[in-house]
């Protein structure tokens, strides 16, 4: 049978998303339900990849599927595409399976040309709209199709409107926009070196080939990237019918939530505007009407639309984000999607939803993505600062942020890159700015709604964005923008609160967010759910306060090395590392250990018995020394200025010890259980302070769990020698105490070599923690700190690398060494405790596999454990989902 | 049945030496042979092991079975221990599988005490002789078996000596030596904190195990890493009957070699000391005469000694090392081994039995160790050099050196870590200074012979040796020594030529090897046996033809960054490297692309088809530039000298440059093909100028078969973009010059990634070559630059790592991840070519390990080219054995 490329809305067979891409596949199942949709047919994400297949070029079998396709629209709705009496006009949109928002292209009033533009304006009466519709498809169709630069048409507008005296496009008449019709197919045939074409065939054609273009544009390609979404997926094409929201005051567009996205409130919400079509809305160059005063315009209409949403929102089980068309009166449903929301909304919808009984309590666990919760635990504007505020506009996606102000998306991404926090301020934003909302730290617009380009993404990326603040008046060309009488220069600091739509001038203090109640029901049920730990990398008694009040089961990595970090022990810290003498070293050790000791003694004391595992020095000696090239610079002034000096004397002999430590990668020198074996009384210290906080701790009472990790092993007998140590050390002294002291000792699994032997390693070993971030580096020969700069982000823009392995887990390769690493070691050790430590143990991808590979925890970051007991909670869903369609197929 | 731990000399049970240890197995087989051998005992390595297992005790069935076995000593001999009539003396020697000479331990003359002392004076009617024993068997018990400062005695014997007026030990009387005997007893006492036993049982069973006690000394710990014996084999003991060489001018003892171990020629070769025992001649203190002094002195006994040597070298097929002593008259053997040899000694000794038809070809290949072959390549002292030699002494170990004289061994070993040349000059050696020994280019010593530790050691290693210079005279105190009026001080150069023995003053011009006839028969026979290929890592056609001529495939390894690093061409490399524009970068390009054109022509027409492996730019570019820290310094001094020259501003805009390509870890950055993505430019230089020279070179009719190596590929995309670079050159290069270019192309697997994703890579790959330096550098996590200094040799002195993994492939880790790279290549695609081009391509173990796991070839430098195809065929040769022994058990 012949491949079948296109479904007509209401067609039979069961068609999935992946077929008909997320619009298409909701508006056939809007259609089923009885829902008013403008009808029409979706051509499929297979046709999309057969065309790229063949080298951008449409099927002979696609093309005659199309044609007939088009033949039983003209049938159903009595139009003809081309025809003069009744001529058929139609959309041509894309719609791949995940929603993509603004990133791929759009072709409205298709058919339209010369000849039934009179048609038109003769059927509606209205020849204003017939020409001013045909004036944008023609603008349309040179930007999407023909590649033309849009500001061609929009200066001659602009041009046209200054000239006649008009101050907004409602001032210009029928005739007018004659004349701009024939300017602006002038303007087409010059800059594309073609005519614009009169056939409706011809039109539908190549606007197809154009949305299938679009899918691989650069904006959809760094979208998709910035998503996850694989580049093989392709998009699908729907070609519709068109209803117009522009016939005149009873005729309108509009967005509808079935709930709050900022808030999760249970309410209709939203935005209309009269008269409009559906791009003026989402565009955000009008700013539209709240939805509920459709409620007073138009009562029954508004009635209606609740109840088709209800209908919706409980059949999808999810928030529905819908955009409808009022042509004359009449409702019609042009789209139903999974709205986008924040995370506070998403928990409260989620929450709310088991209580409406619409979802059960696992339902309810999936329709939150872990990785926004992060948002919901960022820090807000401290309610009690007396800063007035310089102005409103509409809170589009919540958080605070303060950064200098830039105009430019560009700008944004350049200073961002060179570590700076900046506010992107723009009139409004399209999809080529989206690399500068990345870059800032949120996004104010002058123009546009809580529907508007800059708001959605903004949502989607858990960042900050005030939309619609018309009071502020922005000068690109002088970068400057005005508030009434104060002036705001790029570069001035200013701090936006995306949750009440304030601005301030300069920084202002923020607090720390409280867990919301249905926050805490939403974990709970996923602790229930979840059978994968979530422990905390944290090294302070506060990092670990704030871990266990966010649901932490212990710490899953504590490194010792920041507590020697501070300026107060810096000085021991350098005396011990530069110690001539053995007796020396000691008594640099000797000062330190009682500060140690009381770090772990606190630590303890805040976890009450929770395990915590803590990691023995790990990074270079030199981190902790004076930097070489200063000594260096500062040696050769004084062998000017003051050759005779002590300073100079001191500088060099320090520069003499300093360079005894040197290395040339230092990523793979003596640090980590190296540093242990060579000098072994510096662990011993350690050990010591962590067993004598830990007797301390018990005599009050408090139970104790430590698990002492050895770092960097990547041969057995590195373990075997300094787990001696610790044993020696917990014998002399819990025999000094009377008392037996209950640990594990383990190691970090990050050179492959400890990985590909971990079967001896584990024979030493209590636990294996997998130390990803370096593991990385080592299996990919990587150094972060070099590659990131130097080529990662040219490999990831290149679409070398599918993401930057330091963020997401590279499950073919670095995973393969965890794997290898859990099944190896548990094979000597069955009762091998296993867990992940690495920046990934907080991304849910990462959560996933780390559940599929049979380890017992994740830690991260404390801000990241409800995110990380989320997804350890989807893990468990996911892989019973899929073991239940193993077993159950079809 | 109980376990059998002692084994008669003439056991009938077919036992090995795996029981048995290389000297006792020895013993059994001369007694099978009918040689005459001091009748005994051997206590086996099984209860060698047993003891350690017991916590260094004999077990109880031991013990019994050496009482029993002593019996039946004491029957045979009609001796018995103790006794006063007629006293049985015996020797307690170790003897371990493998034969480390001097490492462990011996006791001599067990039995005497202050009663049977006087029986053996009664019955040798010598006195003198039996007094002498008694005091030897004192200090060495002392020394050996009680653990006490040998110098307690010898600075006893050396004072009574002294204030008796004696200039030797011949000197002294009886009563002398009975003073003596009364003097160590109590020194005995006082070191030890006990009495010298008087009873031979407890003698015995104490010298027992201290010879099990020292497997595990230092020296043999330190020997069994160096030769790679594993820990657990434990040593044997043999308990044998004494018998003396120095009872008077018909006794003697002497060592000989069944071939001249220095040159292979075929005549009995040794020394023997009249009036001595065997001590006396491997301990180097009095120098021996040549053996076919002997010949003359007791011919028949010569020619019994000849006869007997012919018969065991036919039986073991192998030129013997032999220790014979004579008393009164009568030839006794008291050991037969393979004798140690010179490489040169050891391929003409392999080439001539097969000639004399006592070996077959491949029994002849197995007779030379590859690792040993090098020394023939090495170079020789310039034979037209005028320099006059200082002094002469005895050839004991070929080769040249120049070098800093040291008088110490742990000095030799300081001064060589810091990576200078050295030449150990000693008196004579001891197995205390095998650290020296190895440490040192050279070593001289001013006593001993050709057998003495030195020499043997020496050899062994294939290092230079020049013994028994009795005309220098050394002064350890004050560093020096003196030959006639010349003083040497410690640190000036001389230069040692241990084929000839001369020794000159400063540094004397050397000269390249030729290969003998004998060696290129050898390899011949090698080649034939040999399935795996040997190339060579080779980057100038100089060292490609060096190595062709040595007998190399083809080239594994051509790094073309060498040819940027002349001085000639660093200026363009600068420019082209710190160039601000595509435009200058590519001038600087133009520039370089003609001369690596000719380089790769005169490589090409060197090889005349044979196939190239070329490796693509892989260092850091920043390698190429100025020291960021000597402009920092040069900067700093202009700015208060000449702040406003224009030096300064120049250094300072170098300075900016540089700065951009400096990196925190160089060997994870920015390099190998992640420069060939960032800088295509560069790399497309390269493939023109490789595919014009090709073009070139094909024309004047000579075949051209390049291996284009994409170095440092961590994922398949890296490959993919960079093959895809090569093949669009060589298509332009190809059509321009209308001929069809044949090329493969292909990848280094040096990160571990590359290896645990190769069923990825090899789909876009011809061959892989395994970068094991890399690889063994990311899978360890080990700098080498770092880790050689910093910690690596504190591991292998610590014993927690078995080897340096940069000399020895690691087979359980870095092996791994070849043996899975191979296999995974293979399955995508079955004719992937595979070879190994790191440092360890020249070393026998990972030639085995390579041949097994299925690898294509070696590659390995010009001079390890010989020793490779040799080891190549060895490993054939065991993977043979051992498979027929896995056919046919037992």
């Amino acid at each position: 049978m012949e491949q079948k490329f296109v479904f007509m809305f209401d067609h039979e067979k069961a068609v999935g998303k992946e077929m008909l891409g997320g619009k298409g596949a909701n508006l056939a199942e809007m259609t089923r339900l009885g829902l008013p949709v403008p009808y029409g047919f979706t051509v499929t994400t297979e046709a999309c990849n057969a065309y790229y297949e063949a080298g951008e070029q449409l099927s002979e079998a696609a093309t005659i599927q199309i044609k007939k396709s088009l033949e039983k629209l003209e049938e159903r709705t009595g139009k003809t595409l081309g025809d003069t009496n009744s001529p058929l006009l139609v959309s041509v949109r894309s719609g791949a399976v995940h929603s993509m928002p603004g990133m791929m292209d759009t072709v409205l009033n298709l058919g339209m040309n010369d000849d039934t533009v009179k048609a038109i304006a003769d059927l509606t009466h209205n020849p204003r709209f017939a020409y001013d519709s045909y004036r944008r498809f023609i603008q349309m169709f040179g930007d999407v199709v023909l590649g033309l630069d849009n500001s061609l048409y929009e200066n001659f507008l602009e041009n046209y409107r200054t000239s006649s005296g008009y101050t907004s496009d409602v001032q210009m008449t029928a005739g007018d926009w004659k004349e701009i019709i024939e300017a602006y197919k002038k303007i087409t045939t010059e800059a594309a070196g073609r005519t614009f074409p009169q056939d409706p065939y011809e039109q539908l054609f190549l606007s197809i080939s154009a949305v299938f273009d679009s899918w691989n544009n650069k904006r959809a390609l760094l979208y998709r990237r910035l998503h996850d979404i694989p580049g093989h997926l392709g998009t699908a094409v729907n070609v519709q019918s068109m209803v117009f929201g522009n016939m005149g005051n009873d005729s309108g567009t509009g967005v509808a939530f079935t709930r709050n996205p900022s808030t999760g409130k249970s309410e209709l919400y939203g935005e209309y505007l009269i008269n409009a079509q559906g791009e003026d809305v989402v565009a955000g160059i009008r700013t539209p009407q709240p939805i509920n005063e459709l409620k007073r315009e138009m009562p029954d209409l508004y009635s209606e639309l609740m109840k088709m949403c209800n209908l919706l929102e409980n059949h999808y089980k999810n928030m529905q984000d819908i955009e409808f068309t009022v042509e004359n009166g009449a409702l019609f449903f042009l789209q139903t999607r999974n709205g986008k929301r924040t995370a506070q909304s998403a928990v409260r919808i989620a929450v709310e939803m088991v209580n409406e009984r619409i979802v059960s309590e696992e339902e309810a666990l999936l329709l939150v993505d872990p990785d926004q919760l992060s948002q919901l635990l960022h820090k807000h504007i401290d309610p009690e600062h007396t800063s007035q505020k310089l102005v409103t506009g509409l809170p589009a996606s919540p958080g605070a942020a303060t950064g200098e102000v830039v105009f430019d998306a560009d700008r944004a991404e350049l200073l961002s890159n060179e570590g700076r926090n900046v506010i992107l301020v723009r009139p409004e934003t399209t999809p080529e700015d989206i690399h500068g909302i990345v870059a800032a730290k949120a996004t104010v617009t002058s123009r546009g709604g809580m529907t508007s380009h800059a708001a959605v993404v903004a949502r989607g990326m858990g960042k900050a964005c005030i939309c619609g603040c018309g009071s502020i008046n922005i000068d690109l060309e002088s970068g400057r923008f005005t508030v009434a009488d104060t002036i705001v220069e790029e570069g001035d600091v200013i701090t936006v609160d995306g949750a009440s739509g304030d601005i301030y001038l300069g920084e202002i203090a923020t607090i720390e967010p409280e867990m919301s109640d249905v926050f805490r029901q939403l974990l709970g049920w996923a602790d229930n759910t979840s059978t994968l730990g979530v422990r905390t990398n944290a090294d302070t008694p506060e990092d670990v306060r704030k871990a266990v009040e966010l649901g932490a089961e212990g710490v899953g990595l504590c490194r010792t090395e920041h507590m020697f970090m501070n300026s107060e022990r810096l000085p021991a810290v350098q005396k011990m590392i530069l110690a001539e003498s053995e007796e020396e070293r000691n008594k640099a050790l000797n000062r330190l250990l009682p500060m140690q000791q009381q770090d772990f003694e606190r630590i303890f004391e805040t976890l009450r018995g929770r395990p915590v595992t803590i990691r023995l020095l790990d990074p270079p000696l030199h981190e902790f020394l004076p930097n070489v090239e200063e000594l260096l610079v500062d040696i050769t002034r004084l062998e000017l200025t003051e050759p005779e000096s002590v300073e100079l004397g001191r500088k060099q002999k320090l520069l003499r010890s300093v360079r005894l430590l040197e290395e040339s990668n230092p990523m793979l020198g003596l640090r980590g259980c190296r540093l242990g074996m060579v000098h072994p009384e510096i662990y011993e210290m350690q050990i010591t302070a962590l067993f004598q906080a830990m007797t301390g701790v018990l005599n009050k009472g408090i139970d104790v769990n430590p698990e002492i990790m050895i770092p960097l092993v990547s041969h057995v007998a590195e373990l075997r020698e300094m787990s001696g140590l610790v044993h020696k050390v917990a014998k002399e002294i819990g025999g000094r105490n009377g008392i037996s002291l209950n640990y594990l000792t383990g190691t970090m699994i990050e050179t492959p070599r400890a990985a590909l032997t971990a079967d001896e390693i584990s024979s030493e070993a209590d636990f294996f923690s997998f130390g990803t971030n370096d593991l990385t580096q080592t299996t990919f020969g990587f150094s972060r700190d070099d590659a990131e700069g130097k080529f990662l982000q040219y490999y990831i823009e290149n679409g070398t690398l599918p993401d930057n392995p330091f963020m997401k887990l590279d499950q073919e390769g670095v995973g393969k060494l965890v794997e290898s690493g859990v099944s190896l070691g548990k094979q000597t050790n069955p009762q091998l405790k296993t867990g992940i430590c690495g920046e990934h143990g907080g991304d849910k991808d990462a959560i996933r596999f780390c559940f599929d590979k049979g380890l017992d925890y994740v830690s991260c970051s404390p801000f990241r454990v409800p995110a990380a007991r989320l997804a350890a909670a989807q893990a468990a869903l996911y892989s019973r989902q899929e073991r239940k369609s193993v077993l159950q197929p079809g």
